[in-house]
């Protein structure tokens, strides 16, 4: 019953005209011409409209199963699978010797986004893969990327993470899966694993997992956790798939969401692993993976707000209910359509006015990876180190909230499975939990990535916005509620940085009472930021007289909104932060 | 997986201490001694906890079936509904001269949040029964009276509320059902209607629905609805189920919760159906059952906020993740407990003290509806029908985003089915959605009843808060935390009904466009005013050196948490308020 329209004008505009992607300078975009990221994303919009979404509400309601050890994906899914593959989407920005297409990462994200809107349980089999793909990359030996990526970038074979246990989840230290060195490079993996993602599937000839686990012997706790290549078929010398290893799915999970994808518990007895990068070095390897599925989570809760937005609207042109208070629209019908209602308008300028700044985020966030790693810019991965926890947190609280009033939209219909809304907001509920849940994204914000290099970064973001303001403030265009919103927004996140600063010494929890609140603040003035930047692209293209004006007067009405609707939320995070720790740990956890 | 403890304590501590029921001058209410009310809730806390929580997880999993027209209930329903109504559970508030045991609402309001937080779906056939009770209570002849309170008092036979159609939800003036006059004093009904909660069950010897038709000539619109009775089976004289009724279940939904109550389409054939009330003035008795329909929503709404946190407090005792920053707290353990952790204190916090004080609000109003009905006091009745659209949406609203929160504390184990915190989030989310979705509330609240009578009804809220205010202003422990919050939040409000005074008559969309945002913005005002009385009520017994202190002062810093955590969003929805309709209707409805 929902459908999909890829936003390709929205995607073009933050390229070329808020990022100005071809003359930024960043290895590689020079190739980023609008022609051809047009093309691009014109063809990926279909795949995601026309061979992905179909599959999104049956693979809902078929789910996994699991019959004999092996995982069955929902009708439709194998051949999707391949489709998607054969046309080249898994490798476009993976390295070209290894038969990627070297694309930047901001194309890929766009694309991602489409195919995480349209059907997510399915576009998670390629994004694990992605995200080993990514590890290998980074920390593999020569051999082993000869070895592995190929089939990995043309997701013939599949890649899986494999960190969460019984008993751990956040706190891997205590993780008991066991990795026993055999004399010959190859270690023996017994232990189990849960949560695993496309942990096992009909869809690749081969999976790769990548499996933490500890060295007998190894130091204690998070420091003696090594990384793991565990092949579910070990591969032969001529690179084919060979003996079965000793992995094997005890169960896949029933979940709220994300039904098309398979959760599986994992068991590893003696499974042959070859460890990935250094002994005990296993955290740093698998944080290549998780910030770029941070990024990519982030991705998939705004992306699941935008389907649910674009559902939304629809039923609210097509439903008829009530009238306009200030006069009859649809004279000719029965009632006006929903959308005259100021209460719809505003929810549905909440979610629009959240996906497209969430989307413009994202992207420059991509923008920002392309050129921490294509010009080695370290204070630019350091921005995006900082705000990556705010990506994940911030944009999938706020996108599971839209997904909610998407459904909320569509009344008592939103309740029912076969509309499709409760589908969104099911799959969107997961995206605060997995990757690192969002109280952990806030804890790994405020308790980490605010000092880092000695505070080095957030004074930078601080810096972009004030020199943005300052650079602006002759526009008038802009102070039209663009800039002093802005302005008083980010005092309020200076104001709860130099809280914590202030008070953090004397007691942790004045700081960690608060980090939720400060995520939330820290996202708002991203948005709000990125919000003014997009308002400054439109009026310029208004005022260099660009066809489709109309597109460029709703993007700055659309930003206006957000500035005064969304914006003074950090008000109400900076009272609470700076109400300090004595009214949440007041309570002994006895008296609970 | 999942327990449930009946707050008995704090159930008691409402009544008694900050209601102080007994000498409240209520007629009836000197029944309510604490005694009495302990034994009452004790027991209905066992039903509760024992008979009806036990089938919450395999109600949803087993869900209703329909065959061949019959709806079968999750095993083990029906017994469990025996004996609830067998125990007189279901007579507890109703009319003695029917069977009923006439207590006062705020009793059974107490009774109704156990039941609704232990199992909700499985109270909704009791929930509805009583609705149609009280309609027919209302607004029946003596006749009709006679003939169907008994049997739907004992809940011998079930009732329901027919209002929606395919078309219409909320613009109930769009309805097609009509009502054709035999001559007889019957009607013949026929149309569909949707939605229809305990539509079909196996649970009753005979279904009493109560359905909206227009009898064909009446007023166009809404004006020209009647309320008809139409059982199932037609009663014979000497009051047995008779002949089989022209009605039919046509489909059961596939819904995102409640999987245990059926939600039927109801199709009427012909169906033989009376009058109840007044010829076209069925909306009026409808609204009978509707605002008690929609107090019970609320109440749906916090308890299950209740039963999550409860759970949310099991996990974080137990689950051991990460150390307390501060120092280790549980030093023979492999970490500590993940209620140490500042993060998830904060979220609990936020569960906590809403719940006690939605609990505290909902039976203030309750209070408020006894006041109304049993000294037929005007004034009383107004307040509580402004305040039923804040109970209903902001209750709801906050209610189900704290058993996304409660969730949120099992990390990805809230995300399987099997623990059970997933059912309380989609089962709360129908509750911000039936009897009126919240933002029909919102509508309400600001296009009806702030102005009704003239305004009067909220300057009496107004008067309740700053007599509160001024009778205790030199409380100095009133002062520490709660007083000052309640000021500055309570101006927020006046600011925004002002707002909307100054505005809303040039052009109403200045006040439908801040609707929601001032529901929100009101409930945190009436639960910031109740916790204050809480905290007064709480300080009070501690200055008696009432036994179990700490009760008392958990209660004041639970209080106090949601003064200096909570309130300060009424800063957020003013500064969304006063930026008016412009932000919000700009852009037309076209460019969507």
């Amino acid at each position: 019953m929902t459908t999909y329209t890829a936003p390709v004008k929205d995607m073009q505009f933050i390229l070329h005209e808020m990022l100005d992607v071809s003359t930024s300078g960043i290895p590689g975009y020079d190739e980023l011409e609008a022609d051809f990221t047009s093309a691009v994303l014109e063809e990926a919009g279909k795949i995601a409209s026309e061979v992905m979404h179909p599959l999104n509400a049956t693979g809902d309601q078929e789910g996994c199963t699991l019959e004999n050890g092996v995982v069955r994906t929902p009708t439709g899914f194998k051949a999707a699978f391949d489709q998607v593959r054969e046309g080249g989407w898994t490798a476009l920005d993976c390295d070209p010797e290894y038969g990627g297409q070297g694309m930047p990462y901001v194309l890929n994200t766009a694309v991602n986004e489409m195919f995480s809107s349209s059907n997510m349980a399915f576009n998670m089999y390629a994004g694990l893969t992605h995200g080993a793909y990514s590890a290998i990359h980074a920390h593999g030996s020569d051999e082993q990327k000869a070895k592995y990526l190929p089939k990995m970038v043309s997701c013939e074979w599949t890649g899986t993470m494999n960190l969460t246990e019984p008993h751990c989840g956040t706190d891997l230290g205590l993780m008991r899966t066991k990795a026993e060195p055999q004399g010959d490079g190859s270690y023996k993996v017994s232990g189990q694993k849960i949560f695993i993602s496309a942990g096992e599937n009909d869809l690749s000839d081969n999976i790769i997992h990548l499996v933490l686990a500890k060295i007998p012997g190894g130091p204690d706790g998070i420091k003696g956790v090594s990384l793991f290549i565990v092949p579910k078929f070990i591969v032969n010398e001529n690179g084919t798939p060979g003996e079965r290893n000793g992995v094997s799915v005890g169960n896949i999970e029933k979940k709220m969401g994300i039904h098309g994808n398979a959760t599986c518990v994992m068991n590893y007895d003696e499974a042959t692993g070859w460890l990935l990068g250094e002994e005990h070095k296993g955290m740093r390897a698998m944080f290549t993976m998780m910030n770029e599925a941070r990024m990519g989570v982030g991705l998939q809760g705004y992306a699941q707000a935008e389907i649910a937005y674009q559902n939304a609207v629809s039923y609210a042109h097509d439903r008829l209910q009530g009238r306009d208070v200030t006069g009859v629209k649809n004279p000719d019908g029965p009632a006006d359509p929903l959308i005259v209602h100021p209460d719809i308008r505003r929810t549905l300028m909440d979610q629009r006015s959240f996906a497209e700044g969430a989307r413009a985020f994202t992207m420059w966030g991509a923008s920002m990876i392309d050129r921490a790693h294509r010009s080695e810019d370290k204070d630019a991965d350091g921005l995006i180190s900082l705000l990556t926890p705010v990506v994940k947190g911030f944009l999938t609280d706020q996108g599971f909230n839209m997904c909610v009033a998407a459904q909320q939209v569509y009344g008592g219909h939103g309740y029912i499975e076969e509309h499709g809304m409760s589908q969104f907001t099911r799959d969107a509920r997961i995206t605060q939990i997995y990757e690192g849940a969002n109280g952990v994204q806030a804890l790994d914000l405020v308790g980490r990535k605010l000092a880092q290099d000695g505070g080095k970064h957030v004074m930078a973001f601080f810096d972009l916005v004030k020199s943005f303001i300052k650079e602006n403030s002759d526009n008038e265009a802009l102070n039209d509620g663009f800039l002093e919103p802005l302005k008083a927004a980010s005092k309020d996140l200076q104001a709860a940085a130099m809280y914590f600063m202030q008070n953090g010494m004397k007691n942790p929890n004045h700081a960690l009472a608060g980090s939720t609140d400060f995520m939330h603040l820290f996202g708002h003035v991203c948005l709000g930021l990125i919000w003014s930047q997009m308002g400054k692209a439109a009026m310029g293209a208004l005022e260099k007289g660009a066809a489709d004006a109309d597109f460029y007067t709703n993007k700055i009405k659309t930003g206006r909104y957000y500035m005064a609707r969304q914006l003074p939320a950090t008000k109400m995070h900076l009272a609470r932060i700076e109400s300090g720790a004595d009214p949440v740990m007041d309570l002994a956890p006895g008296a609970f």
